[in-house]
């Protein structure tokens, strides 16, 4: 068994993968693959409309939010966001917390101008600042909730008036979430969703058509919404595959099932992250995320020796990213008690058989 | 056995389903899912360098164009299109063949000013208008290849100093084309290419960066270059799926052997539509497309009854696109002669019983 600790793409359930095989070859008994229905069939407006029926039962999103499953992934938000919220001559507000939160900002100020109220760039991003005035003339206040590469977490959504954009990525559906503190939520499935090809947006309706400018309809969430996600051919098996695995969650108990898991598994590896005297993690402990752990060993030479140790028990995914170095080990929903005890087991070897 | 008639996302050979679905568990014997691979990984790395190298070698694209896998459908080419070619104040010229077309020119509108060349509105888009003049101050000429709805087909390239802009969704990989005679080419894959959630861009790389514009970097055609396609995540299976037919096009002979293949289909179906008392074809019999035969009948309680003996003899997908009425049957590359033949018989069947 491989335990799969990748950043996204990532781990999905396996009968997520086995009935997602089953449909490539036969789609709920039509005879016809999944990857050769009409997007326009019956049988897959029913998967849009499951799918997005799970979103808004799984994290309760009330009626006057709309729920699109786009293409682009995060970095056409990037451009989205400041395109359909931001009028021209108009300013918008940026938490700073890493890459991704950057280049959201830079695509941005393509736009519009661009503050940034906040930066741990000084620190290399390993903690989430938390003492900043978001201006009140802001279109809106963006924001990524977890930092992948760092490893950080936004827990307590910042206070304001401002419309609040978030980057959810890669936790969103991990853990029990208010919609109604969130203006717009976007996020790559390929993490805690589904498999990469489709982006969740999730839109308070009274937020759209106010910047008087003209979007081109295919970057326009009007008109996305008026079609129910069909404005065009969408992108139809990782939809399915998304509603799978949204099935799984639910038969699960939900986020609140899960996020008790997903708080069991992370401590279990930082807390032997913080026993084991050969590592160290990297991240602020208040804002350690838990869907990716960061963390490090004292030289590249012992680095190098437990990701071979690593490599030899299966755990796959492993290394850090290379602004952080050491390991990230991504420890999404899918991925198992089982998966990061034997990572802890490896951890615990490594220390046994250099001490 | 069904037939499978449709439009898009249409019928793809067995073959490439067998393999595909394979993969979704176990993945090159990685012992993962190719849903769960890093795009990152030299294995993934390995599925992107040889689609793109199936590309140029199916259709001869030569070094100077660069080959692009994308998301967003023709649907985002119809704006990065204006975004990337034309610069402020500046003029693009569209030919009007049909819905999608239209579309196109539509889009364009928010970036600068359209001349449409000519239409073919009139006749309900019948026929493909051969006389017209492309302005010569034009940054580019934009035309669709082949009109899905209407069955109509572009066979010879409009001649013109202008460079040449084609939405080629679904005929590309049909029939030979000469690279050469085009500046920039698109398509969503999900006719002949491979399944939704990826499309095809091929430009000649000194037509880019003339503009003097900022291009937001996801619309920016050169940060995919630059970036070889993995500017984000990448729709992984779809490119993969892609990969899998573009295999099966090369092994049954390449785009030459599937043209004649794609001929005889074509002549089978609209001979029988012109020998059949019961039947039309829509299309103007010299732009009559190979890929999307329609034809109608005299009467809509006729066409109710065919195609309910078309769906008894499993023959799926033949309705009509609803401003055409009538029939429309979709022929790509993976539709055997066999369910051409299969087509024919019903045909045949119906006049018999309603001699």
């Amino acid at each position: 068994m491989k335990h799969n600790f990748g950043a996204g793409p990532c781990i999905l359930p396996q009968e997520v993968f086995q009935e997602a095989s089953k449909a490539v070859l036969d789609f709920n008994n039509t005879g016809l693959s999944i990857l050769e229905i009409s997007h326009r069939s019956k049988e897959f407006e029913e998967v849009v409309k499951e799918t997005e029926s799970l979103v808004r039962e799984l994290l309760h999103v009330p009626e006057n939010y709309s729920v699109l499953f786009l293409q682009g992934g995060a970095s056409q938000q990037f451009a989205m966001v400041p395109m359909n919220l931001l009028p021209d001559g108009g300013k918008a507000a940026y938490l700073d917390t890493g890459v991704w939160a950057t280049k959201a900002a830079k695509e941005a100020k393509n736009f519009g101008e661009v503050v940034t109220v906040a930066s741990s760039k000084d620190s290399n991003y390993t903690y989430i600042p938390k003492d900043f005035e978001i201006p009140l003339d802001a279109a809106y206040f963006h924001f990524t909730s977890n930092n992948t590469i760092y490893g950080t977490e936004v827990f307590a959504t910042p206070s304001t008036t401002v419309p609040k954009v978030v980057d959810m990525s890669s936790d969103i559906l991990s853990r029990e979430i208010n919609i109604q503190e969130y203006d717009l939520i976007y996020a790559g499935a390929q993490k805690n969703m589904g498999p990469a090809g489709v982006t969740l947006v999730i839109i308070k309706n009274d937020l759209l058509g106010k910047t008087g400018k003209t979007i081109p309809s295919i970057f326009n969430y009007q008109e996305h919404i008026k079609a129910g996600s069909m404005y065009n051919t969408p992108p139809v098996y990782s939809i399915y595959v998304s509603m799978l695995n949204l099935r799984w969650l639910k038969a699960k108990g939900g986020v609140k099932a899960i996020e008790q898991e997903n708080i069991i598994k992370a401590r279990t590896l930082y807390d032997e992250i913080e026993r084991n005297p050969f590592f160290k993690g990297t991240a602020a402990v208040e804002d350690r995320s838990r869907m990716n752990v960061t963390f490090v060993m004292d030289t590249p030479e012992l680095e190098a020796e437990f990701l071979a140790l690593a490599k030899e028990r299966n755990l796959i995914g492993i290394k850090g990213h290379r602004s952080v170095g050491g390991f990230r080990a991504s420890i999404y929903n899918a991925l198992t008690i089982t998966s990061i005890n034997a990572l802890v087991d490896a951890m615990k070897e490594f220390e046994e058989s250099h001490k």
